[in-house]
């Protein structure tokens, strides 16, 4: 596999991470997720590594810096579908994922980005109304 | 990667194919999907193709077994995602992929399902009303 594909989910978008991460990989996820934010707008950034056994530092860097460049972009990123194994061994690295939010399953991850959402929106609407 | 995750979206699964497919994970995806269905319920199966760039007669074949099974489990499929060229390739090799029923993308695949399960619902309620 070249490419990780992006897939479209009304307002977020959502990544299925199911292959080995390498450099160019990792590097050409970040180039077209960032693409796809602004070209669609969305609003949050769903990335599923339930396929994953393992989730080392590199790995760990790279949902950070995902993360961090969607912020940029005004969508928030959670990480879903983590295994169990892949927790308890993140702590035993002293890996605590800084930054990044995570949620149980898709629909989770999806239910705590409308959530947030929404209370952006209201805050928004104190200041003024939307079009 | 042994498994092809199977990621639940509210009443439908989703699943994105972005590796190599052989006979075992062919075989283990149905396994895996027909007992995702029957333990969720689910109305739907979206089937998401976009990170490949050949469909041969093997994937064609397991698409339409997958769609098949779901079909006897009360649950419809829709293949998205499918790149232009692999549209061409498939004709050129007289696959039709029969008994698929495919869309753009994920949103538009979810439409889709929305839809038929609606009308499915409304069919339904001519001959006695949801509890």
């Amino acid at each position: 596999v070249e490419r990780i594909p992006i897939l479209k989910l009304g307002e977020f978008l959502l990544v299925s991470i199911q292959v080995d991460m390498h450099d160019r990989l990792a590097l050409s996820l970040q180039d077209d997720l960032t693409e796809k934010i602004v070209a669609t707008g969305a609003k949050g950034v769903l990335i599923d590594i339930s396929a994953l056994d393992i989730v080392d530092s590199f790995i760990g860097r790279m949902l950070g810096s995902i993360a961090g460049m969607s912020r940029i972009l005004d969508a928030e990123t959670v990480v879903v579908g983590m295994q169990p194994p892949v927790a308890i061994t993140l702590v035993e690295l002293g890996l605590s994922l800084p930054g990044i939010r995570t949620a149980l399953n898709v629909d989770k991850g999806m239910e705590l980005l409308r959530r947030s959402l929404e209370e952006q929106r209201e805050s928004l609407g104190v200041l003024h109304k939307p079009d």
